[in-house]
Parts: C-alpha cells; sequence; structure tokens
C-alpha cells in the first residue's frame, strides 16, 4: 500500500520503530555495551523497509528469493536483532543475552545469525558487498529481489563507499538501494558534513516509501536526514553519547516513554513474501572435469596456469565467475575473460570494493568467486579479507607477480608481505604452486575449500615438474627432488622450487645431495613431512622464500621445528625494501636463487662439521 | 606570463613537453619496461608545471620553500626524470639507466631520488600526501608555497582518492592543485568513464595556465582531456599499449618524428624562484622534558598514556601534529586535541587518507606525526602504510584497543594481526608498551626513531610496573620478575605482562618460579635477553601474546631462538576468530589470561621432568 494511505498501517509502522528503540536500549543497558542511539535513528527507516518494501520469508533468512538486507553500519546491530525479534525469527529475551560470551547476538553483526550474510562493524563496506549480491541478482539470478543497504553518514568518508557507488552505477544495478542514515554524529566528532550533505530529503515515511517503490535504470540512494538518539530526550542529536549504553533508571524512564506512543489497536504486520524466481545453484563437488594436460619440462608461469585453470572450470561450472581491478592482462584472468565474458566482472582499480563485491557475489552460496589482482595490491584490501574471514566467506583470492618478480617495476608493485598477511588470519588456505599442473590443483581445491583461499602466483615462466596425474591436497606438501644420501632439506615454493631444484643439481657435482620440498600450501603447512624429511637429513633444513622474513614460510617453519631436538633452521627471505631491476638480478642481490641455496648449504654443511 | 601572450615562450613550452617524450621513450626502450604512453599524455601538463607554473628551486629539490609536485601516477616515472632533466639536475644519460639494478632512477619514483617525497606506484595515494603538505603549508608553515599533485584517471577509481578530495575540500586547502590526466586508458581495459568525466575541460596551455593561477578558496582540479601515447601515432588512443616500452626500430623513428618538432631558436626556460617565508624546522633531539610522573601502582590504560605522553611532548615541541580518524575519544588522542586544538587534525573515518595525510605532514621533515585509530582499523591502510616504509616516511601510528581489549564489540574491532601487518615491513618499529611509564617512553623514542613506528596500545586500566626514572631504548627488554630458581621465562607484552605477573605470583605459592621478560619492541625484538634469560630456565620459554599466533611476538621467539639446543618454546596466542564477550571472559577462553599462563607453566614443567 501507499503509505500515506493506511493510518492503521502507519500506526502499526510506528509502534515498529518505538519497539526497536525500547528493545535496542533494553538490550544494549543490559548488556551495558552499544549504541542505542545510533540505532533510535534508523528505527523509521528499518520499520519501514522490514514491513513495507522488503520481500522476503522471515522464518527462512537465507532464502535465495530474499530481498537482502546489509546493515553496513554494523554497530547498529540490536537495531537489526529487534526486526528480528518483530518477524518472530528471534525471542525478546534474547535480546538480554546481547554481548554476552555465550549469546550468538554479538555487538557487530556476525554470520552466527541466519539474517547476517557478512560481518559488519568495520565501517564502509556493506555497500561493495550489496553491490555483489546486486550484480548478481541482476546479471547472474537474473532475478527480481532486490538488495537494500543501511549506511551511517560516518562511514560515508570511507573511500571504499565511493568506490561501491560507481561500481552500482557504472553496472546499472538498479536493484540496489543505498539508504544513508544522516544522523550528524560520529564517534568523537560530528561527520565531515553534518546535516548538510548536497541534496538534502527529509526522511519522513511517505517519500522514503516512494523512493523506494520507483523502478529505476540505475541504484537508488536514499539520503535521510535522521536524528541520533530520536526517542532519547536526553541525548537526541547530542555529542557525547555514541557508544554508550543508557543507565538502567534512565533507560527505564525512557523506555515507559516510548511504551505510552505505541497504541495496542494497530494491526499486525507480515512482509510480503519474495517472489520465487531465483535458480538453484550447487556449488558443491566442483571438480575439473579432466587432469592438467600440461607436459614434464613445458614452460608456463603460475599466473598464466591460473588463468587457463579458471577457464577450464569456467567451462564446466555456470557458477565460477571471476574479478579482477584492471590487470586481468597480468594476472591472466582474461584468459576466462576471453571464453566466458559474461561471468567476468571488471572492477577497476577499486580493490577494496573488488573483494567486498567478491563476497556479496558469494553470499548465499550464489557464485563460486575468484578475484585477482597484483599481490601487493591486496594490501590495499586487507581490511575487507579480514573481514571476510570474520564473514567465513568463501572467496578465492589470486595474487600474480608475488615477490621480487616484478623486477623493473621496483618495491612498490612487489607482493612481499602477502603470505604474513594471509597467514594472520585464522581458517584461511594459502596456495603457492610451483608449476602448471600444481596451479590447476590450487584453483579445484580452492574452489571447495571453505573460507579465504589465497593463491600465489609468479611472473615468469617456469617448467612443469608435477605428472598431470599427481594428487594434490590442501596442507599436504610434495618432496620433489630426494636420494638416500641427502644432507639438507630445503623448503621452497613458487618460483624458489625451481631455484632450488637448479641448485641440487649443481651441488650434485659437489657431490653434495639435498632434498627439495614444495609445500604447496603455506597454510596449513604440511609440518610433519618437513620433520620427517629433515630428520633424515640430520635436521639440517634450509627455508627459502621470495619474501620478507617475517610471517612467511620460514616463520612457519621455524615455529613447527622450534622444540625439535637437534635441528638447525637456516632461511633466506629478502631483508630489506627492494629496489628496481632484473628479477634475476633482485633475487641474486637479495639472497634467493639458486647460487644463494647452494652456498647456504654448503655453509650449513661446513659448520656441522666443525661442530663435530 | 599569461601564456597565450607569448609565442616564443609558448614555444619553449612545447619543445620541452617533445623533448620528454624523447626522453621518456629513449629510456623505457633503453630499460625494456616502463610505460612511455603514459608519459606522453602529461608532457605537456608536466611542461606547464615545470616552467611556467611552480615556483622552485632546481638546484634544491627539497627546499621547504619550493613548491611540491607529486606524481601520483607513478609509472609515469620517466616523465619526471626527464623534468629534472631539463632543470638540469639529472644529466640526460642518466636516463638510460632507468630501472636498471645500479640506477638511483626506479620503474616508479622512490625518496632515492631528492625530488621525490614519497614513493609512488600504487595508485590512488598521492593526493592524501599532497592533502597533508598543503595542510602544513596552510596551518602550520602558513607560507605560500602550494602543491601540485598530478593523478592518471585509471587510479581515480581508487576510494582513497575521494577520501583525499573530501579532505581538501573540508580544510580549504587552496594551495593545493590535483591535476586528472584523463586519458582514457587502464591496465587492461578502458577506464570507467572514458573521456566522459562529469566536467570535462578540453587540456589546453591557456585554459590550463589560467586555472593555475587563479586563487580560491577550495582545492582546484583541473580535468585534463588528454591522448595516451600522444606523439607516437601507432599508439595514440590505443588500447595494448600500457606499460610496453616501444621496440628500438619504432622508437627511433617516433623519435626523429618529435625531434623534428622541436624548434631550435627557442628561448631557455627557468622555472620561477619560490618565495621565501617557510619557517625553519628542527626535529631533532626532541626529548620529553621531564620523567613520567606516574607513580608505582597508580593505574591506567596505555592508551591514555599515549594521549597525555603527546600532550606533553606537545608541549615543548611546536612541531608536534596529531591526526586521528574520529576516533579521538577511544585513542585517547583527545587529551592532545584539548590542549594542543590547531595542531590535531581531524581526518574523519577515513584511515587510508588519515595515513598519507600523516606522510605528507611529515615530508621534507616539517612535522612530527602521530596519526592514531584502533589498532584493527589499521587493516584498512596497509597498503599506505607499506608505501609508507617504502618512502621511508618517518610516520609514528598508535592502534588502540589491540587484541581482545575491544570485548564487547566482537571480532571486527580487535586488532590481532597488527603486530603481523607491521613485523612484515622492513625498518618499522614496533612498541608495544605495557604501563604509563614506558607508553611515555615509547612515544619519546617513536618521536627520534625513523621510519614507520607503530605503538600497540590497549583499552584497560593496569597498574604502572616502572620507576618513572627507568631508562628504556629500541631492542631493549625488561625482565621484571625473576628470582634466582627461576625455572620458566615468560616473554610477554602489554597488558599480557600483567597477566604475566599475577601468574607468577600465584606460581610462587607453589614453589614454582617463573621471569618474566616485557620485550617493550617487538621489532627490533631483544634477542639476546631472552635467550640469555632463557638458558638460565634451562631453556624453557613461554610467549603469550593478545594476537593470532601467525606473525605476532611468538613467531617472532621463536625464529630467534629455532636454533638454540635445549629449549623448548611454548606459546600461547588467540587461535580462532574471537567472538563478543567480556575482556577478561575472553581472555580465558582463548587461553591467554593468568590461568592458562599458570597452566602452561605447569605442564611444561611436568612434561620436562618425565622428560627426565
Amino acid at each position: 500500500p501507499a503509505l500515506g494511505e493506511d493510518s492503521s498501517f502507519l500506526q502499526a509502522l510506528r509502534n515498529i520503530a518505538n519497539r526497536l528503540r525500547i528493545n535496542s536500549i533494553k538490550a544494549t543497558t543490559a548488556a551495558g555495551s552499544g549504541y542505542p542511539t545510533s540505532c533510535c535513528s534508523v528505527a523509521e527507516i528499518m520499520s519501514v523497509l522490514f514491513f513495507h518494501t522488503m520481500k522476503y520469508r522471515p522464518e527462512d533468512p537465507r532464502s535465495f528469493n530474499n530481498d537482502r538486507f546489509i546493515l553496513s553500519k554494523g554497530h547498529a546491530a540490536p537495531a537489526l536483532y529487534s526486526m528480528w525479534v518483530e518477524t518472530g525469527f528471534l525471542k525478546e529475551s534474547d535480546l538480554l543475552s546481547l554481548c554476552q560470551v555465550d549469546s550468538s547476538l554479538e555487538g557487530h553483526p556476525t554470520p552466527k545469525q541466519q539474517f547476517v550474510d557478512v560481518t559488519t562493524g568495520s565501517l564502509g563496506q556493506g555497500l561493495g558487498v550489496a553491490c555483489g549480491m546486486a550484480y548478481t541478482g541482476k546479471y547472474f539470478d537474473k532475478s527480481s529481489y532486490r538488495v537494500y543497504c543501511l549506511l551511517g553518514d560516518g562511514e560515508m568518508s570511507e573511500g571504499s563507499v565511493w568506490e561501491a557507488m560507481s561500481f552500482a552505477s557504472y553496472y546499472q544495478l538498479d536493484n540496489l538501494v543505498a539508504i544513508m542514515d544522516i544522523n550528524r554524529l560520529g564517534q568523537s566528532d560530528p561527520a565531515p558534513l553534518q546535516h548538510h550533505v548536497e541534496k538534502e530529503y527529509i526522511h519522513k515515511y511517505l517519500n522514503c516509501s516512494c523512493a523506494l517503490n520507483q523502478p529505476r535504470h540505475q541504484p537508488t540512494a536514499i539520503i535521510a536526514k535522521t536524528i541520533k538518539g530520536k526517542g532519547i530526550p536526553a541525548a537526541e542529536d547530542k555529542l557525547g553519547w555514541h557508544a554508550k549504553a543508557l543507565p538502567k533508571d534512565m533507560a527505564e524512564m525512557v523506555m515507559k516513554d516510548l511504551q505510552s506512543r505505541i497504541t495496542s489497536s494497530s494491526k499486525h504486520l507480515y512482509p510480503p513474501s519474495p517472489i520465487e524466481d531465483s535458480p538453484p545453484v550447487s556449488l558443491r563437488n566442483i571438480r575439473m572435469p579432466s587432469a592438467p594436460s600440461y607436459k614434464p619440462g613445458e614452460k608456463i608461469a603460475t599466473r598464466k596456469a591460473y588463468g587457463m585453470a579458471l577457464a577450464k572450470l569456467g567451462r564446466y561450472n555456470e557458477r565460477v565467475v571471476v574479478l579482477d581491478g584492471d590487470t586481468n592482462n597480468l594476472t591472466c584472468s582474461e584468459i576466462f575473460k576471453n571464453e566466458h565474458p559474461n561471468r567476468f566482472v571488471e572492477c577497476y582499480i577499486a580493490q577494496q570494493n573488488m573483494v567486498t563485491v567478491a563476497m556479496g557475489c558469494a553470499a548465499r552460496e550464489r557464485n563460486l568467486v575468484f578475484a585477482s589482482t597484483l599481490a601487493s595490491f591486496f594490501t590495499r584490501a586487507y581490511d575487507q579479507i579480514r573481514m571476510a574471514a570474520i564473514s567465513e566467506s568463501n572467496i578465492n583470492l589470486c595474487g600474480s607477480h608475488c615477490g621480487l618478480s616484478t623486477g623493473e617495476e621496483g618495491p612498490s608493485l612487489m607482493g612481499l608481505e602477502d603470505m604474513a598477511m594471509f597467514r594472520a588470519l585464522p581458517r584461511a588456505t594459502i596456495f603457492y604452486p610451483s608449476d602448471g599442473v600444481s596451479t590447476e590443483k590450487a584453483v579445484e581445491l580452492a574452489a571447495t575449500t571453505k573460507g579465504v583461499c589465497y593463491i600465489r602466483t609468479s611472473r615468469q615462466d617456469n617448467s612443469i615438474i608435477y605428472n598431470s596425474n599427481e594428487d594434490f591436497h590442501v596442507g599436504q606438501a610434495k618432496v620433489v627432488f630426494q636420494s638416500k644420501d641427502d644432507q639438507v632439506t630445503v623448503v621452497a615454493a613458487g618460483v624458489i622450487v625451481h631455484e632450488a631444484l637448479a641448485a641440487a643439481e649443481h651441488l650434485k657435482k659437489e657431490r653434495i645431495s639435498v632434498r627439495v620440498i614444495d609445500p604447496f600450501t603455506i597454510k596449513p603447512l604440511d609440518i610433519k613431512t618437513i620433520i620427517d624429511h629433515a630428520r633424515v637429513t640430520r635436521g639440517r633444513v634450509l627455508t627459502v622464500e621470495d619474501h620478507y622474513y617475517e610471517g612467511g614460510l620460514g616463520e612457519a617453519v621455524s615455529s613447527a621445528v622450534v622444540n625439535e631436538s637437534g635441528f638447525n633452521l637456516h632461511r633466506l627471505a629478502v631483508s630489506h625494501i627492494p629496489r628496481s631491476g632484473k628479477p634475476h638480478e633482485l633475487m641474486k642481490i637479495y639472497g634467493i636463487d639458486r647460487d644463494a641455496i647452494a652456498q647456504a648449504v654448503r655453509k650449513m654443511l661446513s659448520s656441522s662439521a666443525n661442530a663435530k
């Protein structure tokens, strides 16, 4: 109904808004924590969205036919929880457990709740996720569900919001509605524009619902002028009340007043049902239809093998979707793009948004998503990747040009901290393949591995070293070079495996035998294989990596073997910020090439000989 | 002069532009690497800037009176180098060493060159740095120098650019000029808006110079419609030429053609001299005027001690500048703000921009800069921090609410990967103070420590444990609890020191003695002290940290002791993504509190007893 026409409907919405206020105050006061004033400013917006505008099944919040809702201003979580109390999905008494250590109602929304698709709380990320969902709805699902995102004005300062707006506009996401809660006040200070946003709309039910129902070819943005703390007289439009639960007595007075505004006669509202026009999707048991077709000795860069693997996977799975940030001819995702242009999403040079769009595309298991850019540029999206890990998002990221391999470009384009970054995320998986075969296997495994997967690829061509029928598993290392008399175990991944193999061949001539282990995944790391083989080589282990010393392969191995007695671990990695130069020159200068490996092995052997 | 009035001046600028093209082509072809077409689109812009508009001393590029220039589209580095050949600062023959491993002319600008204030190359960061310089010029130096920033259109997709624009507009940086090189083409694809930017200006000398000279109360933005590859007929406005050096024969043909357009009769141009109205600044030997005034047993959170130390340092040093991102009442930088409001810069919720503004404020040693937000939110700016490290910027960052201490807010606001993030940056220093005294010392030391410094502070109050005359040094650990019969060395920092002390007191009652070491700085780590004391406790070391297992204190210690024989290292850290709850409950659940420490010590002792 048009809202203005039905006064009892309008009153029912008002009642819901005021109950939201009461419940948000009740919950936060019980918790002694939270943001009641941030909940109060969105009460009317939420009641209109949840009981007038959005079409969804309240008993099945994750139904893929539902309209989606993202609370980008995640600190208003109690407002969201209150709405799901109104729908009957949560019990009102649940709210009293807010923030408690055994409650599934956390301070910010987390996927412990079925009605939360992604964790919010680090600001400015919700709209990008909403973009991914809306893109999926419009272009992949081709369905009528819409996506609503509620943002705060404080977070509008985050550039990621503008990245998402550009994306929404460029791809004409007319199924996306962004509602901006312009309540003027931030955490410590007023928001920079306060209430003077360029095109101001007075938030009223009528205006709001009109705009919400208007179909357009462009995304809709509603700029709602609201009052922070609305309904709490002492806190309305006042600084100093952000992130403060009301004291008990004050809360009770306010709740009593709010309760008095709720009419008992108004009718009970139900959300409109969704249109069931989304296709079923299964992302289970996704497999490559055939083994890799590389021949031993053939040369290919792992980044190229990544692109080819994606294209192959996409050939047999309609829901494989690939994103890139204006680097598809570098990451080689262009191979997928050329073969499956409709499932390739160009995100331009906006890595933060690319990651959140990936999260949105992957939500509710609608798509199997891979997103790529240079390894160094994922530092730009570390917060988003961190939030993806907290959200339990199934996204696969590929960073190409890792390490010194960008050579001439210099340090700004070298990914030398990416392993540290991903290792420090619980549940993340890091694939670091060393040839075409293992790259294809990494892509295949990433497709079915839960959580954030990261694939680290390199620029240079390298020989195929694995047979195409070689079996790969997450957390299973490969011994790629060995003999009976090995004296040192070299652990190396990616391009460095090839340096290690060259060193091993060279050392053979000096009658020094080394064993080479390719861990394949850096996280989880196959500690057992490394330790077992290192024991055979009398505890001598050498790690080599195209990465800084901290947080990468070497520290992972250090941590794993630190309590092994009689071990001697030597490490090679990049110790300084590098410079421009040819990749092979840089690998020599920074001491991670074949010569450096051979030299380190000799040194380990001579020092252990001296020790005897 | 108004450019249109003097045709020989105009021709001289044209000559410079074409020589820039020739030199950029020559350098990139010699290097076999680089972006000649990206240089060609900015040739006229650069010649007007460097020989008409900007006022500077070509023989002293870092003079603090000079106008500043930031090449945000760093991949056009050869265009920048060519300008400094024109000024006489570089020799033309230097250009032929571009990207070579022994050259100071890298693929992207780096501070190896005096005319480069910050490294660019990761896109979208230059304008934020320019904002910091312009803010300094207008509000701190109160001088007439202006700041020019040249951006590419590809990088306009980065949200960080919009953050910088908001900042520039909000603070009315009318000494800032942003020039956007709208050349339509990106790396793999055309830029999203191609040439259809909203308000298009045809780039002409006349228009350009008019706009550049117009004083306003707002920053100036010039949208220059340019042709990528201009002057290279085969590449003009064509995709597929990005990041490609021209083949030798093609280069020679093009250079010959460009040379023919250069008239020999035109006059030699000199840049206008700067106005010498910037105050001299010395940031050397900055010291606290007195020792900390905390009393043993007094309770204070390290975040509060941080704010108080800043205010104190600012009292005696006019050039101490503090930035925050709408969290000054959380990080406690509000203490500084209240005392020195004119030297506090509110950056709102835009952490990326905050870090680049900090870099800009710190450039040319104009200010001693501290910037703070929650530890978790620095993940948002990891790319900027990485670039600050490459830039050798002297910036001090403080992350508050580290670890589980945000408690009820839940995982999105917990900084649990910050040590991994900063450890993986060469030259970075990580302070992790455990009480008010050590926090004040950390602030004082950070003030004079070069490079990126990170101070990790906590939310909760803790007792003062150091005497105010205690001497602190970077890389020097403190033994905070010991006796003759210690059996285990516990290494812990920040709030965990207090847990370790409580555990030590408790274990005493069980006649178990432990030694507690507070490393003070996590990077560099005082390996020697840890190992020396651990030897005394028979190699038994327990590390405990409010951080994920990877990349933090525990891995740093692992790496340090891995080759010590007879050592037994046990580690406690956060192994899963946490949840909402009270901080002390969470510390118990995730096993890093006093009970967990005591239990781990008992276990280590019983297992080593069994081993005997």
